[in-house]
């Protein structure tokens, strides 16, 4: 096995940490910063150290540079009386991406998982109850994965909401460009049951 | 589009100029890294501002720590009459992990490209002629890649290099646990020429 310089495997060390990132990977990212110059390379760690001051948005839970994120410092969109509930950060991300959600977030910070030791408590459903009194929302979109876990933490929120709140779990079936042929089982049976008239 | 922290979107655009890495994946990167505790981050960080002290070897332009690399200081192996010419430190590296080869390298820091404007004083051939009279080399292992590229840097290579030298290129044809079916008409027809008796 090749011996590399100790600067170069360190580094690899860490990119290899990175979700996505196998050796070989990180061997090819770590080879081409070793051509940038310094300054770049300081800049770059400065930009990673900076992480570590990143904040939790307080009534959300989203990544956030201040006590209260982009969105829920945002009047218009924190007065929406409706909040979709996610799994994580990226989960979160993904819909905001998408463009055609103006509610508020809720992130959970995981689901509830036995094997893992992840009851109620540990992730964020406290702050999720006295959002609905101070924010007097009115809909809940479950925006949860289709898991097993998933599926326990939709029934779980919807037990403890009360019933003047609508509760909704977004739609499951084809994703738009997929082909028929290569879907799973699940998903066509998911695809026919939600099927709509047109 | 959504506004994520201003630390974030610093520490993906730097994530992004790494090879094979676009937004998306930048992003999930840079969101586990937030979820790290300081020190982490820390190392992190002073790995990549360490990379910059990095140096390549004199004699071979390996990468190094050194003035000369590990490969380049292990007596045993510099004393080998045979060199090895790779295109980049990646090739290098690939050929040292096959374990199958305990010759001395030489990287050429890329191939002759008129377009890209480097010839034959860009890349690292003084140095080569220089090697094979000081280390009386007796034969010459041509790794560089099958492109056009590749080709005519070989040949100009076989042009300057004494004929009493032995002058190899790698072998073309296909690779293994390939399959013919999905192999090039190119492959498939360098794969015919260098049939071998069995």
């Amino acid at each position: 096995m090749i011996e590399l310089p100790e600067s170069i495997n360190n580094c690899v060390a860490f990119f290899k940490k990175l979700p996505g990132v196998g050796e070989k990977t990180a061997i090819r990212q770590v080879l081409f910063l070793a051509g940038l110059d310094m300054r770049d390379l300081a800049a770059f760690g400065d930009a990673l150290r900076a992480l570590a001051e990143i904040k939790k948005c307080q009534v959300c839970g989203m990544l956030s540079d201040n006590d209260l994120c982009k969105i829920c410092s945002d009047h218009g969109r924190f007065a929406s009386k409706t909040i979709c509930v996610v799994e994580n950060i990226n989960d979160c991300i993904a819909i905001e991406k998408s463009g055609n959600y103006h509610g508020k977030f809720h992130v959970l910070g995981g689901v509830l998982n036995p094997l893992l030791g992840q009851g109620p408590d540990e992730i964020n459903l406290d702050r999720l109850k006295e959002r609905i009194v101070a924010e007097q929302v009115e809909e809940i979109i479950l925006a949860i994965n289709p898991t097993v876990e998933g599926d326990a933490t939709c029934s779980y929120i919807k037990q403890f909401l009360p019933e003047s709140i609508e509760i909704d779990r977004i739609g499951f079936g084809m994703p738009i460009g997929g082909s028929l042929e290569y879907l799973d089982a699940m998903t066509i049976t998911k695809a026919l049951e939600n099927r709509k008239k047109i």
